[in-house]
């Protein structure tokens, strides 16, 4: 069975942390502090380049000060 | 930096996806023909055993008929 394609799934999680991280007026770095990730990582995820795990959307919540299940509320 | 250890985050998503298959009367193999799954990683998942990525709770939660959001409505 070939590998399924999430690239579709990847944009849509990336732009809607970006709109999360924007509205909360954090950069990148700012973000990166808050949570155990770097920014080159956070930036690959914005721009839809990986297929995130559950411990980095839940890092990610912590850093945005969110529940991980809002990062999940697209599409 | 050490790696962080996400073990009790995996075992809360495991048990919390087992609820809502146990819940929906959907036994292991019966999960995994609706989603693009096999059983044996479902299994592992829910033991704890698996740092899930997106695309697999978007599957997952496409087998169990739910939003992806609620996979993550735990601990």
């Amino acid at each position: 069975m070939p590998k399924k394609n999430y690239s579709d799934l990847q944009v849509s999680f990336g732009a809607h942390l970006q709109k999360i991280r924007l509205s909360k007026g954090l950069s990148l770095r700012a973000l990166a502090t808050r949570c155990d990730l770097d920014d080159s990582k956070i930036s690959k995820i914005e721009n839809g380049k990986l297929n995130v795990q559950l411990s980095t959307i839940v890092e990610l919540a912590k850093g945005l000060d969110i529940n991980p299940k809002d990062l999940l509320d697209f599409g």
